[in-house]
């Protein structure tokens, strides 16, 4: 197994972009649950889902270039990036294949 | 246009269920903001979202079959399915590209 | 088991263009072959997987459509949907989740 | 732009793994031909589609191991890893979003 790193933010901005996103997710979660509620058009719910998901896999694409940036490139300056290595591939196959 | 009837749950079970998806989905948003704020492991914050990515596709499979049972249905035997499953597609081409 | 009518195309016209699209597929998948063969780039292979299954993913929901307009829509007519809703809904649950 | 490099294979026999699973996926496109041909049932079709781009993704995932294994370790220890880094994540995009 990898040493397993903290998050290394480029900066403090990206970790509140980080969470600025993660909120506005939130918030079309509950939105949607407001439609839910309300009985809303069915494809307008998936269309909102859609969104979503999109907006989901923008923030997965930040934590991996994150990743790539702090954690792997200190592990291959180690000498020690097999493991590393390794797991991403296994979380990229599971982001590949949500 | 189709006529956009509200949502047809088959049953007050069905909305339940999905209320209890969406707000299982905000739990793990939430938890996602606390992984960054806790600067958690990159990899397990993408793997939380993957996980988050496939309770959102479920929901939105949930959605799209009541969508057929009811919106669909009640077109075609009012003759008047054109539009209802043109509007379809496009949906699903956004669930299937998120 | 709902009946397993065949294709029903709207046209001669959308078969042909789902051959043509298909026959554009094996061509990428050809080119894909030559580009391991010659040791290409690595991120240019990836960016042309990529491309070839947005092709794919069209023509699944060309086919898709299709058979909303047809075996959906006379199902309905013949009042004998649900075999043929759920199993629409089976196999968009692995769509959704290629 | 980062130095193109070709793929770096881990060994030959990671090649001839490549060229056999797409080969593969040449026989699973020219089937979904046939199928269409033979006015086959839609969602079989569907489904097949599905597979088709299942093995597609797995042939991806082998080409970024590969590119990470290669062109990332190779570019971080030459100290000039961000043009390639930055150029993964465009790709990476694209492939989580097919």
């Amino acid at each position: 197994m990898p040493k397993r790193a903290p998050i290394a933010f480029e900066s403090t901005r990206d970790k509140h972009d980080l969470l600025r996103r993660l909120r506005k997710i939130e918030g079309q979660v509950r939105g949607l649950q407001q439609m839910v509620e309300e009985d809303r058009y069915c494809l307008d719910i998936v269309q909102q889902i859609s969104a979503m998901s999109a907006a989901a896999r923008k923030v997965a694409l930040i934590v991996l270039e994150d990743h790539l940036h702090g954690c792997v490139v200190t592990a291959v300056k180690r000498g020690d990036e097999d493991a590393a290595l390794q797991e991403m591939v296994i979380v990229l196959d599971k982001a590949l294949h949500p």
